[in-house]
């Protein structure tokens, strides 16, 4: 699979095997490139991906691509907030007539939900939500052992969930939204300081307050499983972990319930990779 | 379609025709019966249905059961709330044996969330959820034209999404879940006056912590409508729907979120039997 992550500040793309193994990567920065330009990026990085593999006689048979939102379904035209550059941009399509490949546009957090059913802290689980609390806070959600997809292709969007009815205010117009709680940028507005720096009480309570979204959605949806990825969550750590379960538990008893946990994301760097190429084989393999 | 609707006081059989359309019914009491005596009141019911079909030359393909929750995966143990001669009961298997007809058992508010995606006011839909607010808050879940089952086949639970995070306590061992705060039981527990003549301040009041609930939901799972049946939600009526629009427009202002619509539910006393032939029909289908 011919792999490619557009984050907020680089581009990765890679060649990943069938197994999921990220067999080559290259990144580049997103600045100093105007629309063209940044396609221009990709379509080297895409090249040089490609050009590994024929050397070792892989055979390339899709491409998956995770793209930060918001997007048009199938990401027929992308517009990552932090690329802004790319406004409607026709990603899946320049990315097909590039390579010839299948390609598949999907938004990061879905990717990255997959790729944690794949091969990582929810492998073999088929009722989970794969989180990711960093600049954003969003995720996938896995039903059934099916990706939720929803109306326009944005199901997952767990940053919306309302944890504090008077909380702040969100991007979205709405109040008290998790992503207005607990995201990186939310907690420096709230608090003055980066969450590379917070406090003890800063780290529980966004803990506290992300297992309080969890007791909405785990009876919803009867998950058995969070996982939670992403820079503000894994460096808050165990203790972030750790009130997030507490809550969980404190809220979710109904009995069907009882028992979900919350574990951190088990892919590291290499989540939104694998969960690129995941959504490339998803596609292949119509899951 | 062999139709049976497991409600609290009553049971409701009946003959639905695979479009839909109820061509006999018969009720029986729920109590004074132990769970044997209960079984043969619902077996006698099902033979009356049976009979009809067999008077007019209909086959009758499948059964389909919506019942009171909690129950096991399948409904092949059914403890429904309200009936207490029934623990652990065998019902899907014991509707089987009598029938002789493939049988499907599952969740009340699943079937009529399926019905009112089959026929009521969520027809044609692929995205939204089916709720009823009565002595319980529960619903079904279809994303991507799919009813969503989660792990023990409990997802829909939308009655224990958090809505006041220092609400009152809930059955389920948490606090300020919305059934906690507006099924019939708990209005009237707040107030001292059952929900018939709740004040017009109670009825916004449900409404708006209804809409909160899904302004949750909706960008969770990327849904368009929420239909809502059930005696409190239609007795309470038309400032109960636009207090829970209202409160929807104002958290759920993310663009893809934007023009969900909340409306009554479009079945009437017909949706737990229209709903209970749809899952039969589902099961036949395999949709």
């Amino acid at each position: 699979m011919l792999a490619l992550d557009v984050g907020g500040t680089k581009l990765a793309a890679g060649l990943v095997s069938v197994g999921g193994v990220i067999l080559t990567r290259g990144t580049t920065a997103t600045v100093g490139a105007d629309a063209e330009a940044l396609f221009g990026r990709v379509a080297t990085l895409l090249d040089e991906s490609r050009s590994v593999a024929e050397r070792h006689g892989h055979r390339v048979i899709a491409c998956g691509v995770g793209c930060g939102g918001p997007m048009t379904p199938g990401g027929e035209a992308v517009s990552p907030l932090n690329i802004p550059q790319w406004r409607q941009f026709p990603l899946r399509r320049r990315v097909d007539e590039h390579t010839g490949l299948e390609t598949v546009v999907d938004n990061d957090a879905k990717a990255l939900a997959v790729a944690e059913g794949w091969l990582g802290a929810a492998a073999g689980e088929a009722n989970y939500i794969g989180m990711v609390v960093s600049t954003g806070v969003g995720g996938g959600i896995v039903v059934d052992g099916r990706l939720l997809d929803g109306a326009t292709g944005n199901a997952g969007h767990i940053g919306h969930v309302i944890v504090e009815p008077d909380g702040r205010p969100c991007a979205c117009g709405g109040r008290g939204c998790l992503e207005a709680e607990i995201s990186g940028p939310s907690i420096e507005a709230r608090t003055g300081q980066p969450p590379e720096i917070a406090s003890t009480e800063t780290i529980e309570r966004s803990g506290m307050l992300l297992g309080r979204a969890r007791s909405s959605v785990m009876p919803l949806l009867d998950l058995r499983l969070a996982t939670v990825a992403g820079s503000v969550a894994l460096g808050f750590g165990a203790p972030f972990f750790a009130a997030a379960q507490a809550e969980l538990a404190r809220g979710a008893r109904i009995e069907f319930a009882t028992g979900a946990r919350v574990v951190p994301g088990g892919l590291g760097d290499d989540g939104p990779l694998v969960g690129a190429a995941a959504l490339g084989l998803r596609a292949v393999t119509r899951q």
